[in-house]
């Protein structure tokens, strides 16, 4: 057997009208994308046809309405909920993968198991569920909350509920349908095994009334960074998506991430990270900066402003001068890895608070490359091959053409450097990504069990 | 304009392998009928051929495992997730509205009001959501509680939910996305309602993060005939699924539902009576008779028992001889409605145990029609013409099979008499239904406000 060399993970991190907060005034912007489901189709099947291993979309449970003058501006109240939105894609593709995010505080997760494994079932193992913790007030008062919880108290939260999800899909074994119609005999009970989770945020007796899926478990994703995130995706994520500034950030964060998953009995490869990249590519480094500056001059700076808000505690930023520097900062209780990251980045190169939207306005602190395709490329290589990251997860300015450039320019050259597929491997999200099918517990004990006595025999 | 003359509605009542208990057994069933996408996806297309209003699709929020017997003799503990499924179903057809049953005791508001907008954008317009409150402990063990709510607790949390879903879906006037590039301007805040819902069982600030759908509202769907149900349903319902066993039942129903909904100040055009039939169709009588004792010869006795506990309250019936009559029972904290119907057809017809079983098993309660298309269509003219139904949900014995039969050989019938459409005369479910679309209740206000000036002027 020869040994495949390493290749690329690519994600195609769908969102509206792009990610550029001003992506949806560029003039060949699909202005209405957030409730125009052709226009996902068309994204979906592009990225498809380029054989990223999956769509990735974001989600919130709240419209940020606080500000109304930003909130005019912004593209970013309305939007289809993802798991619907991915469900009636995956009647429209075949192969890539279908990654929708939902919240463990705003969910109950026997809802969340069977959606995510019912997703699993209809596009034939394509399912994965980043799972977020929410952490906006706006996101509490929408579910009879009158603040969200807090940081600690929202991991805990989610670490019960992942063990329950992930219980509740291995509710059924693999074989546990037999469906013999002469005989009568639909299910073999000895194959079901019922959770009976009593923990102190949950009790969930189960089992789960959808058989096993197709991956045995829909893929786990997560994104949190913080020292309570961090040990979360160690213990449970197989997918990992990141924003990082700088390469040294990126193999610092890759490092550990390897050593805690290993350190809970995982295999390093068991978990993927894959760091988010805004790109905006050129034929020459001068087209690339003009794109790049037709979106930063479509920036309202009360929309600029609005950028820092979820990021500055309790601190009220417009009573600053916008050309002076970011005040200090209490800490938030909404995600701490990125305000952390966003001071960091102010502090390290001296800007303004003008600089600092304008710095952020496009890519939200993930990685900004703007280029040829050539010095793309060459980034992504080093980070890929140099300890930094197992794949990207790719976030176009604006859609569709932020997308197509990346897919027309981009992914080619990756192929010239036999960095990326050319065409599917697999057939499931798992193979796409080389992650293996989890085996059933009960089925693993079972064999384990018998192994003795076949050697007596 | 002339008046159209008034037409039997349709829904295609699709679940798993069939109706019929022992559907799942006929020799040409689709045994993996739960977790089949294609199939769905066949059945689906098959009823948008034939111009069926709507599909749809009833829920549990768990598997009844108390009894390993019957639960191993049953096709009931596999199948998708209703609006996962819907959602998918909704990118392979163009016309038939899609109904899922979604749970107001195990769900939050602003989820379920998120993806049936969701699915209503999608779907352009064809969302309809059967507001169920959840009847079995086996559910209430899935969602951190040791028994379910008590019956009219149940109703006044529904009620609550409904309005704060009906509220988020008014978030936006339909107007409110400008989505204008060259001015920045995105959307209009004076067309942003938030909702602000402090209630006893739910506090939600709103606004969803949706914009309003196609059908101003997707329609509201119910089944609850209790006391409590009707109330509900004539306040709140569009359509109304219903069991009944003799056309004076129905006619009863009929009656009392439109006019307390007139009562509630509404049309009684503005809520659709559709009881459920389930129909095995043969081209002789003797070929239907034939038909329907294929199935019933396929029950196995473990299996027949089982049906009947989700009734019995706290009495054990296998206690009681299986031939003998159904005992004195108490009254259950589950569906009130169907213990009451089932109890009365007992007693009605002096049934034994088993006689009561076997007559639930295709229909589970629901008016069983085994016959030609004549003696069929005669039956639905009868209860459509005089009082008992505005139209059927059709609940095929077996799948693909008994849809098939009704679809080729009754449809055609009905047609024949002028009862059914041979196209659709519109778009969306509402228009399908003859369901006038909301108007948005601010916009409704503006345009009652000017009406003076307007006059002045």
């Amino acid at each position: 057997m020869t040994t495949k060399k390493r290749q690329i993970k690519l994600g195609a991190f769908l969102m509206q009208t792009g990610h550029h907060i001003a992506g949806w005034r560029h003039p060949q912007a699909q202005a209405d994308a957030g409730v125009n489901f052709r226009h996902y189709v068309q994204l979906a099947q592009k990225a498809e046809a380029a054989k990223f291993d999956a769509v990735f979309l974001a989600d919130g449970v709240a419209v940020r309405s606080e500000n109304l003058a930003a909130l005019s501006r912004t593209a970013r109240s309305d939007q289809f909920e993802p798991l619907t939105l991915l469900s009636a894609l995956a009647a429209v593709t075949e192969r890539i993968g279908l990654i929708a995010t939902a919240s463990t505080s705003y969910h109950e997760p026997y809802n969340l198991a069977r959606k995510f494994a019912s997703l699993d079932q209809i596009s034939g193992g394509r399912a994965g569920w980043n799972l977020v913790t929410s952490a906006t007030n706006a996101e509490a008062l929408n579910f009879s909350r009158t603040a969200q919880f807090a940081h600690a108290d929202r991991y805990r939260r989610a670490q019960e509920f992942h063990d329950v999800v992930a219980g509740l899909w291995d509710s059924w074994e693999d074989d546990a349908f037999v469906r013999d119609p002469s005989q009568g005999i639909y299910l073999d009970t000895d194959k079901l095994h019922t959770l009976n989770h009593k923990g102190p945020h949950f009790q969930v007796k189960g089992p789960l009334n959808v058989a096993r899926s197709p991956q045995g478990r829909p893929v786990v994703v997560q994104a949190g960074a913080s020292e309570d995130g961090r040990e979360l995706a160690a213990r449970t994520a197989e997918v990992i998506f990141v924003a990082h500034q700088t390469f040294d950030e990126a193999k610092s964060f890759y490092a550990d991430i390897k050593a805690r998953a290993q350190h809970h009995g995982r295999n390093a490869d068991d978990v993927k990270i894959m760091p988010g990249i805004f790109p905006v590519v050129g034929r020459t480094q001068e087209e690339a900066d003009a794109k790049f500056e037709q979106l930063q001059a479509l920036i309202d700076p009360v929309v600029g402003l609005s950028l820092l808000a979820g990021i500055s505690g309790e601190v009220d930023l417009s009573a600053y001068p916008v050309d002076g520097p970011l005040p200090e900062l209490p800490p938030t209780q909404g995600p701490q890895s990125r305000q952390r990251l966003l001071i960091d980045l102010a502090r390290r190169d001296g800007l303004s608070i003008r600089q600092l939207y304008l710095k952020i306005a496009g890519a939200r602190g993930h990685q900004q490359v703007v280029g040829t395709p050539q010095t793309i490329a060459d980034q992504l290589q080093q980070w890929f091959e140099e300890g930094g990251a197992d794949g990207f997860n790719i976030m176009g300015p604006w859609f569709p053409g932020g997308l197509d450039d990346f897919i027309e320019l981009v992914v080619p050259e990756l192929r010239r450097r036999g960095l990326f597929r050319t065409e599917y491997e697999g057939r499931t999200l798992r193979e796409h990504l080389g992650l293996e099918r989890p085996q059933h517990p009960a089925a693993l004990r079972r064999l384990q069990s018998q192994l003795p006595q076949k050697i007596a025999a």
